[in-house]
């Protein structure tokens, strides 16, 4: 047993943190990242020993922070599909074309690795209260990954907040609180709370360990593309924290020598009524300014300033990625062309194929380009957001 | 390629039909099953070659129907979690509980498995157009697969199907007729559009493949055990098709030597307020009389005469189970219960747990059994039923 997790480290500041203790933020501010002997990695995995390794985030397991794999309470999530997408090839006119669709993880959303990963970490490191200012779908997600632990979880989100998310945060027992505001309110109110009552705050990138569950997006894809990654990576940024974790994954596993070829574009999309990332990294800033008023109907895009700006314009720079703004209008379009291709996404993950889309039209994507597009919920949980998206359609005639 | 079907086979009459032609119900009127060549499947397939295959029911592809995997157009259904629940086992007295999490399939039910295989072998067929009756999911789930493979759905539905399955149906493009009244009415509207306008009618048990889908199901459990079954599978039966595949996945696996150890006993719970099956169970009859006003807010347990009941009690009587009708006050505690343990299961599946506790009150069930509960779908696509779940409960405070 044991994790190969050597110290945690500020990638502002450079300080080195000890792994073994609870950390959140760096004392200078920054969120905290993980880091790993990989050479002891390199040595205790291999390639081949994944086949008899479960089908979940968990056959990474040498690539994860968690001391005993064995304590995990899992449920089911990771290794969600791959899935090429006949329609939408021919439709579109790319036809190297894969969705990966993390709608199929438990709570419905790509979250739930980040809170699989989060939890587990925070038990083993003796948290008894854990809280976190979610826009929604974390909230869920840690709200579920805390009740079958056996962690509390107190979470606090706007009362506009997509009904699902409040029901399923009630669902698992969660001490639910609803803010009049914005998800920045949330966060105030959290502070406040965590320091006085002394629960641990997870809210997004103030501890170190749901980057590393997000991680496993990037090996999975490295996994399912036979160790040769595609050329782009299209991920919607609310807080980044995925675009940062497959970034990580790709720096891992290429300095233990499993990855062939060039280091796929890591490509980020936003509404265009709340931009800050596109912003940024069209003016050539370092970090995003907090973006006043964010309107769009994809909820997890609804994020003024992620905390995590100056890694995800990072990784898209250091990977010659781009950043894009789409409209709700032709987010609302492409959740129809992918249910249309028997794809059930969220907002969120439809704004990847309207980017993709806009990327063909500039010539910036093209028909030999292998590109996957993360699907980071299902539909499912926006039926609000659905009933929009086929407002204007009647339904289909046989 | 080629599959290892040898016919079609009726379980009413005896009757031996061709599997390379399409065909819907045996003259007789019952449902069709698959037969296969299972000398061929012991010695094309091997559990240890399991380890290689992908990460969804077409891993099991020897004992599927489909005479070209690769031309499947998979979404990523199958081999959903199996979940050890230490919340619940504590909670009641249960210490060797699962939950089988078919939640996580696409479509956010276990009506995928049916459709997956359905679709693909229509396809195969020449079939251009499929029509059906549903009570939501199974109608969903075709309309997804459907849109995939470029199958053209026509689904009929009560026009007070849960909004989630209308939604889905609209978006996955099929076209959709809302019927007044209930999935009786819709079954009628089918047959006569069926037959006049040449749609092949998959309506549940109406067409031999979809029960070879689900029984994916059992093959997945024997794997996920390692080849030795748990002492008692609960099923929540509406039509019954996925306990009919388990147990034709039992019955071949074991002709075939793969499994070790005992038969698991197949139970079947339903609502009290449509219990057809429990009725004919416990008054011993060989088929179910209709259930004149069936009511029950689990929606996909409102099945007043299942067309495959005679089978479904056929497979609860040979393997030594038993068939329990639970109240609906206390499925919706149960769904409580299991979003307590972090799991998020619609009300049928929640339906399971129910039974459990019934039969472990009843000495039916004990400690020392291995329980596998069957969650056949996501709570999210039954807000309303959750939300009347909770309705009773404050939220919790911490």
């Amino acid at each position: 047993m044991g994790s190969f997790v050597t110290s945690l480290s500020c990638p502002r500041c450079g300080r080195a943190l000890d792994h073994r203790e609870l950390h959140g933020l760096c004392p200078c501010g920054s969120p905290l990242l993980v880091e790993y002997d990989l050479e002891s990695v390199a040595r205790a995995a291999s390639k081949e020993a994944l086949s008899g390794h479960p089908p979940t985030m968990w056959r990474y397991r040498e690539f994860l922070p968690v001391e005993d794999p064995g304590r995990v309470v899992s449920l089911g999530e990771g290794l969600t599909p791959l899935v090429p997408t006949p329609v939408l090839r021919r439709r579109f006119g790319l036809p190297r074309l894969w969705v990966k669709d993390d709608g199929l993880n438990p709570t419905g959303t790509f979250k739930a690795r980040g809170a699989a990963c989060g939890v587990a970490r925070a038990r083993e490191l003796g948290v008894a209260d854990v809280a976190l200012a979610t826009a929604g779908n974390a909230g869920g997600a840690w709200a579920c990954y805390g009740a079958a632990a056996g962690v509390r979880v107190h979470v606090a989100l706007p009362r506009d907040a997509p009904p699902a998310n409040l029901l399923e945060c009630r669902l698992h027992g969660a001490d639910v609180m609803l803010v009049d505001g914005l998800i920045s309110e949330a966060g105030a109110l959290i502070d406040g709370m965590a320091a006085e009552r002394g629960w641990f705050d997870v809210s997004t990138l103030k501890e170190p360990y749901r980057i590393e569950g997000k991680k496993t997006l990037g090996l999975e894809l490295a996994e399912q593309f036979g160790w040769t990654m595609p050329d782009a990576i299209v991920y919607p940024a609310g807080g980044g924290v995925g675009l940062i974790g497959i970034w990580r994954a790709l720096d891992q596993l290429r300095r233990i020598g499993w990855l062939q070829g060039d280091t796929p574009r890591l490509i980020v999309t936003q509404a265009e009524g709340c931009a800050p990332l596109v912003n940024a990294f069209e003016e050539g800033r370092e970090e995003s300014e907090s973006w006043p008023d964010g309107r769009t109907f994809a909820a997890g895009l609804r994020v003024p300033k992620a905390r995590g700006d100056f890694l995800v314009l990072r990784a898209v720079r250091e990977t010659g990625g781009t950043a894009v703004a789409v409209s709700d209008e032709l987010i609302a379009e492409m959740m129809v062309e992918l249910g249309r291709a028997g794809v059930a996404a969220a907002p969120e993950g439809a704004a990847t194929l309207a980017a993709a889309v806009r990327l063909r039209e500039r010539g910036e994507l093209g028909p030999d380009d292998r590109i996957v597009l993360i699907n980071t919920g299902t539909v499912y949980k926006y039926p609000d957001a659905l009933e929009l998206a086929l407002g204007t359609e009647p339904p289909a005639q046989g």
